[in-house]
């Protein structure tokens, strides 16, 4: 790999970007005459403040005013984690612990106090409470304020549907990583090979590279997990298009569905690639080439301006004209970012326009029963001209043949 | 490792005891007065079925009734997987995708006739609708069915706080294997070396150690992830109890606070020391050597009968007498099991009873800002006659110091 990157650019969203979007959710509060957005889920906290932490059974809650202002309900034991993290935003409401550490109070009861002590007016969230994560009990809040609380989920995940310059970047280069780490792999896979070490000795090599690589510019936002990631299912179980892993070697004739990712910055990519073990049989290479087909039809169809219904009308007239219906057991895709899925969906129910600096995983399968799961996924952008390919892996059957001795 | 352990014995919950966590659950809504409950959260339908499942944005709900009845809500694309997994429970009811796959119908309204179809009377859920998991977005349970839906989490959950002696055996199973890849990642570390790479040097061997060592008896439970994992922090960093990986490499005079965990059957074990790299000062002796007589204290006043608040009086008795109490960030310690942290707590505002068969971590922390923190959490069992510590790591201080050299 390349030596450690110099220039000082972190790949990590500035605090000006955050700063951006959370007064752009505070003229989408102004505009639905809400005065204040509770934010519980701890993604989009980390959206709107750029404050990552290990979500626990401790509730954390970003409350942001119609005028921009912000109050962070803390556990006392992330203030200081929080305080070099977000310097720039105002100290923490904190609570002792989570159900009380003493205090003889839940620490709802607190941000229900600084609700009704703050400004007036109709209050929002994304959840009526914090959600119940570990082993978390706790009210709702409209219960506590004792009035009701406005679904305000839509308010920052539609912020989030269109990725930035800076977003963009990052998935771009966690897609480099996905893809270097598929090839690890994919040169490690032989016959008798387990599905859990093999995938976990590329993540690991994998990760020693872009460490290597991207030196400081790599920035951590995560307690658990690796910047880079595979895995793959093998055999007759990829025929389910969530399979587990089976615990056992591959073998030859294998069917194997993969999966390899990179996290930079927070941000993550996909790819994903069907592979074979030996000869393929010609039933294989049929589905195979249906499948393709499908996903060449998912590309194509993907430009702004259309719904994401039209989208998925697209593809699945051409697994239609193959006579596979039957066969498709998901939509074609998914945009996602911070989280591996998020909305919308490449899907016949969702009329969302697409549009540029969306990002979406494209990826019809096609599943036979008994035989296998067929399934590419890309990373895929939304630019002025059509749809770009992100990960770069190859796609055609012959470079992913795993020799069979 | 041993050689590959021949017999049947395979490390999970059995069918029989499924049942028979839902004939508990079925008595306790007749003894409520509710005549079904829909379940909601992954790792609850996981307790009550068995079915293991990629959870994400397409709802999965279990419905109970009263009777003991079953009715599982599934995307179609999970149909295969769970009939596989749950042989003796009936036919799932199916929607074709998340958000309607072209079927015009959000999946929950598919539950929602389902349960105005079925039996009349009171409803209760573990969360007023499907969580909001990725892109998720839909409506309230209550709205859908028009009526209050009664918070029935409880209901499960104080189930799950104690372990039935299958369950203690797979934690107990787990505990092993934390230990041993704790061992692993102890034994490579050196100074220079990074806390990213080491850490999942160490789980990756560890894996290949267990599934070694157990063969078949080892049933996967998870997509991802795996099932002997370590981890650790280091520098000031530590002085943050849940701070994140630094990416740089571990030096002479750091502290490192460790975490390694063993996963068998879907239960998870905890484990996790402060260690020291080269020669210790009197001061980082001095904070040691009282965290552990604080973890001391945890585990002799962890016993049935007491309350959880009274195990943490008596630990901050102990803290409060050698002058520290202004370094404590958090309470002692919490229940887990199939989720890293369950209820109740070790606080003292949890007056839950402590009775045989439940599971602890035990995990004091004293934070010393600028310095380091000095936390060692052990899994521990609430035995007849007091705790059992089922992680065996050592817990002095010679045994975890490295060489600075």
């Amino acid at each position: 790999m390349t030596e450690p990157a110099t220039g000082p650019a972190r790949l990590e969203i500035s605090r000006a970007e955050h700063a951006g979007r959370r007064a752009r959710l505070a003229q989408r509060l102004q505009d639905s005459g809400l005065s204040r957005i509770c934010v519980f889920g701890p993604v989009r906290v980390a959206y709107l403040t750029g404050f990552h932490f290990a979500a626990t059974e401790r509730p954390v809650a970003l409350v942001l005013t119609d005028t921009g202002d912000v109050t962070m309900l803390l556990p006392a034991l992330e203030a200081e984690h929080y305080a070099h993290q977000c310097p720039d935003l105002p100290e923490p409401l904190t609570y002792p612990e989570y159900p009380g550490g003493g205090s003889g109070r839940h620490p709802l009861t607190l941000l229900a106090d600084h609700l009704r002590a703050s400004r007036p007016g109709r209050v929002a969230a994304d959840h009526d409470g914090y959600e119940n994560r570990w082993g978390y009990r706790g009210p709702a809040l409209s219960a506590l304020l004792e009035q009701p609380v406005h679904d305000g989920l839509a308010l920052i995940d539609d912020l989030r549907m269109i990725k930035s310059p800076a977003e963009i970047a990052l998935i771009r280069e966690a897609c480099r990583w996905g893809d270097h780490a598929h090839r690890l792999m994919q040169d490690a896979i032989t016959p008798g090979a387990n599905e859990l070490t093999v995938s976990h000795a590329a993540s690991l090599q994998a990760t020693r590279d872009l460490l290597t690589a991207l030196g400081d510019r790599y920035v951590p936002k995560a307690r658990e997990g690796l910047p880079a990631n595979t895995m793959f299912i093998s055999g007759a179980n990829t025929a389910h298009p969530h399979g587990l892993h089976r615990n056992a070697g591959v073998q030859p004739g294998d069917v194997l569905v993969t999966g390899a990712y990179g996290v930079v910055g927070g941000y993550e990519s996909e790819l994903e690639r069907t592979m074979h073990v030996g000869e393929p049989t010609p039933d294989f290479e049929r589905y195979f080439a249906a499948m393709l087909a499908a996903q060449d039809a998912g590309l194509a169809a993907l430009r702004a301006g259309r719904t994401c219904a039209e989208v998925e009308a697209d593809v699945r007239e051409v697994i239609a004209g193959l006579g596979l219906t039957h066969l498709i057991r998901h939509h074609t895709g998914h945009a996602f970012g911070l989280e591996g899925h998020e909305h919308p969906f490449l899907d016949l129910d969702d009329h969302t326009v697409v549009e540029p600096g969306m990002i979406f995983s494209i990826e019809p399968g096609l599943y036979v029963p008994g035989l296998a799961g067929f399934r590419h996924s890309d990373t895929v952008l939304v630019a002025e001209r059509g749809a770009e390919r992100l990960s770069l892996y190859p796609r055609d059957l012959p470079s992913l043949l795993i020799p069979a001795h």
